[in-house]
Parts: C-alpha cells; sequence; structure tokens
C-alpha cells in the first residue's frame, strides 16, 4: 500500500509516518518510484505496537527504539529482550538520596530471604526500594515486609507469565509477548487492583 | 520553623515552598511579623506527601491539589476519598476509539461474571477495557478472560488494603492510608512483578 493508505489503515498521520521513517523506528518501504515506495502488513504492526507502547506504555521514542531493536533479535536470549522491556519501562531516576541505598539493602536482603534469586542492575529493584522510602517519608514505620502479599501474588503472575512465553511458537513471537506483556498486563494488573479496591470499598464503607 | 529552615528540612526550595503556599497545596503558616510566618511538623509532612505524589506516583499538580482536598475531608466517605485518588492517578483519555466502547461492554460483562458488582463511572474500567484493545491491536485474539489470573490476585490483594484503611485509628488516617497506599503499593506491586519475571526469566532461558 502507498503511505497515504498505510496512514489511513493505522490512524498515524503521513508526517508522523516520516519522521517514524527517517528514525528508523519503521524499517523502509520496497522502492516503487524515486520519491516512492510500498508498504505492508509489517509496517502496520510496527505502527500499532509503536501506538501501543508510547500511549499505553507511556514509552518515550527513545525507549520504543531500544525496544523495536530489541524485537530486531529474535537470535537474541529472551531473558535480554525482556530486560530491554523492563529498561524501557523504567520511570526517570529515584528521587530519593542516600536513604534509597539503605532501603536498597534492606529490600535485597528480603527478596533473597524469600528465596528470589536477584540479577545484578535490575532497575525494578530500584524502585522497590524507592517504595519503601516514599512510605518511611510519610511517616510509615515499615520494613521490606510490608510487601509480603505483593510478592507472593506477583511471583505467582510473573510465573505463568514466563511459561506462557515460552509457549509461544517462535523466537519473535516470544520476544513479543515478553515486551507487549510486560507492559500491557502491568497496565491491566493497575486497573483490576483499583476496580477491586473500589468494590471491597463499597462493601465496607457504604 | 522558619521558611528556611522548611526548606533545609524537607529538600524543597523556598521558591516551590512559595508557589504551594499560593497555590493552597501547602497550608499558610503562623504568622510572626508582616512578611514573616513559623512552620511545623504540619508542613513538612504536607511537602513530604506532594513529593511522594509527584515523584513516585506521576500526579499533575491539578491532581495533587484533588488528593490533597481529599485528606482535608477526614468526615467525607472513605469510599469518596478512594475515588479521589483513583481519578488522580488515572492516565491522560484513552487513545482508542469505538473499539474501547465495545471492549468495555465486554470486560464489564466479564468482571459481572466473577461476581464483582461494578461501580459507576470508574476510570480504572477505561483502563481495563483499553488494555482489552492494545492486545487487539497488536493482533492478540483474546476476550477479557486473558485477564483472569490477574484479576484473582488483584482481589486477594485489594482485599487485604481494604482492611488494613479500616483498621486504622481515625479517618485522617484511614483517608491518608487510602490515598498513599494506593499510589505506592502500585508501583511496588509492578516493581515485585518484574523483580519476579527476571527470575523466572533467569531460571528457563540461561
Amino acid at each position: 500500500m502507498r503511505i497515504s493508505e498505510l496512514s489511513r489503515e493505522s490512524g498515524v498521520p503521513i508526517p508522523t509516518i516520516k519522521f517514524y521513517l527517517r528514525e528508523g523506528l519503521l524499517p523502509p518501504g520496497e522502492a516503487t518510484a524515486p520519491n516512492q515506495a510500498r508498504y505492508g502488513e509489517v509496517h502496520l504492526r510496527r505502527l500499532r505496537l509503536i501506538r501501543v507502547l508510547t500511549e499505553v506504555g507511556g514509552l518515550t521514542l527513545a525507549a520504543v527504539r531500544d525496544v523495536v531493536a530489541a524485537l530486531g533479535r529474535p537470535e537474541a536470549s529472551l531473558h535480554d529482550a525482556l530486560a530491554t522491556a523492563h529498561t524501557a519501562l523504567q520511570r526517570q531516576a529515584s528521587p530519593w538520596g542516600p536513604e534509597l541505598k539503605d532501603a536498597l539493602v534492606e529490600t535485597d536482603a528480603w527478596l533473597e530471604s524469600l528465596g528470589w534469586d536477584l540479577g545484578v542492575g535490575s532497575p525494578a529493584r530500584e524502585e522497590l526500594a524507592g517504595a519503601l522510602v516514599a512510605l518511611r517519608e510519610l511517616g510509615w514505620s515499615v520494613g521490606p515486609d510490608v510487601f509480603t502479599a505483593y510478592a507472593t501474588a506477583a511471583d505467582a503472575i510473573a510465573e505463568r507469565e514466563l511459561a506462557f512465553v515460552q509457549g509461544t511458537p517462535s523466537p519473535e513471537a516470544a520476544v513479543e509477548a515478553a515486551v507487549v506483556g510486560t507492559i500491557v498486563f502491568e497496565r491491566a494488573l493497575a486497573a483490576l487492583r483499583r476496580i477491586a479496591q473500589e468494590r471491597h470499598s463499597r462493601r465496607r464503607f457504604r
């Protein structure tokens, strides 16, 4: 299809498509004339992926670029693809100072006490430690075990998710499932928790 | 304490404190001279709360204002305070068009089939429907039951959380626990899921 049709089908404006092409987020089309190219299903799928990553995942374009690059390396280990998704989802640097370092030692020790083997340099570990610092800043005298029920739930979910990823038919599908699953199901889980909070709140307080 | 000391203690610059005072996010200090006021523990606590809401929760100042207003109404129902926290956490409007409306009907019917009684106008329900649309945009042929394991986990967590809120000693503490808990533990749960994904990924793929 031509770029105008690609725009219509995807809902992405032509100038944005051209920008993605220049930035390498979208692979070039097949040249049909000096100033014309033909695009296909692969371009449409990519545009939809970019839309989900930016609008659902809240990713910056730089983070989208990293994710797209990971999808182009199905030969890389799935473990590395997942790490890319996690890094892309990472918020800006933690606002906390020296308290964070102490909290990180505590949360790591606690995770190990749960039997979780920890990888190096995981951005999510800092985010967990940051949540502990935030609670303490607000005057809650708590340790990492305030998160115990969340860890149990998260572990059961993650185990299912990785089994699903391993069951996908091709390396490409597995990498996409890992990346997309991390992002979209994180939003779904957060939404379900809030819906469930509302229902239990209505029961108790109304 | 003086404003300079409040700034030092909280780590928030004086111009920012003055801005919060003008905007009503921070209650005025006790006037000690025409151009001087004394601040106390309540101001320090409020500044820490604003920091957590903006930097951990990613809230806009407008959303912070709503949350702060809810904290000032401990006589309001806890159910309403929780709704305020949910609305404040809500992302911008969903990027999806008519597909969203259809998905919302489907996800609502599915939640009801789980025995969840649904409130009206919950922003989280749209977010869940948006996650379903996102998966379909990416070519996953799935229905709302793709979220079943997440719903089970979220419901168990929310039930504990509301029991905790109900057990807090005062209406003020309950409202703060509802608001802070929703925001900080959402980040913690997301972080724990990613840490757990990494550990299960390492087990399977390395």
